[in-house]
């Protein structure tokens, strides 16, 4: 899979510039079942503000409610082209009560005492009572899940397009997300590219580094 | 700096499950110019909606400045101790004249005409306009770099620390954010685990894949 000529740090550079939003997936191209479950290991793995993961990740794989989905996100063929397609979504109003879930998990992955998880777990209560948008900031912790799961797939040579383009009160119908105190804010096709897509041998456009990056000192 | 024996999805997933929110860095330690280079672009690289690139990476070098802000977030040894301090902003208000000098940005890049563009830029204009709040909106696609610095950082075999726990106006004030137009949403330290980090050898806590991956269909 490496090029044994390569060096990480030139790998992962390669493969940040080799990805990009792709437009035209091969239908005729499943990722592996071995891959994908690597691909969706970056999906557990992601961080979050205090570990506490905040979401819930939706792999559609039924044809007719993927079908369905390209309705719903304006006419786009990634949708049901693409070998996988994953519904990002946001846990509605985390409160206390998800904080305790996620303490016992803390108590037990560690085999720690729930009593000495108090203190962390009274400063996580603390900090997201004095969030002003708990949902905004749920959602903003997907990104980082979104973001690590586009590197991710970059890293195993597999093509994406993260997509916000679609109507989430439809999504969040078909997928019963309401019930489950859920709500979508980013869907991801992944697969492989067509040979079609012709915007793969588009330039990719960023702004100069030195307008998004600054030195201070 | 890559094991010939582990493949490249074994790789990920080590240093995924390597990675931690490191408390603890070693002061000693500096990320090398090289490598912070590729690190650094990872940044330039990061995907955005319609890559638009809503955003401002600060790179915080002045050690008083430094100190000034461990004192604006909650006495955090990492924000001084670290190697490399990045303030993440979005901008305010992303509005047309944004999305025009985008559009520029891609004539230029693509060496197409700007006339050719038109649809493009009133696309993206028409979706800004109907975002509901634009500026979580920006404050979410930052979320996405950040997700993919936190990846590309864990391939180079650096630790990091995100932090949101930190008084966004004071550090705003302190490098004169409001001004420029931006506004912090998370800070990250980079550069090397001390030996001393107790978090090091802590089990990392996740749920169970089953918990937060649901297979529709």
């Amino acid at each position: 899979m490496i090029d044994a000529q390569v060096s990480m740090p030139e790998y992962l550079l390669q493969q940040l510039n080799w990805r990009y939003a792709t437009k035209q997936f091969d239908p005729d191209q499943q990722i592996s079942e071995a891959l994908w479950t690597r691909l969706e290991h970056s999906l557990v793995l992601s961080p979050s503000s205090f570990g506490l993961q905040p979401w819930k990740f939706f792999v559609v794989r039924d044809p007719q409610l993927r079908q369905q989905f390209q309705q719903y996100a304006w006419d786009q063929s990634q949708v049901v082209e693409a070998s996988h397609l994953v519904v990002f979504a946001y846990k509605r109003g985390i409160n206390a009560s998800d904080v305790d879930r996620y303490i016992q998990r803390v108590a037990s992955v560690r085999q720690t005492p729930i009593e000495d998880l108090q203190g962390f777990s009274d400063m996580i209560k603390g900090y997201i009572d004095r969030v002003s948008d708990i949902d905004a900031w749920s959602a903003r912790q997907t990104y980082i899940a979104l973001g690590m799961f586009l590197s991710a797939a970059a890293m195993l040579g597999i093509d994406a397009c993260p997509m916000e383009g679609f109507d989430p009160d439809k999504v969040d119908q078909a997928l019963g997300l309401p019930e489950q105190g859920y709500a979508s804010v980013a869907l991801c096709a992944a697969g492989y590219r067509s040979e079609e897509d012709k915007y793969a041998d588009l330039a990719k456009v960023r702004f100069p580094a030195e307008q998004v990056i600054e030195y201070v000192g």
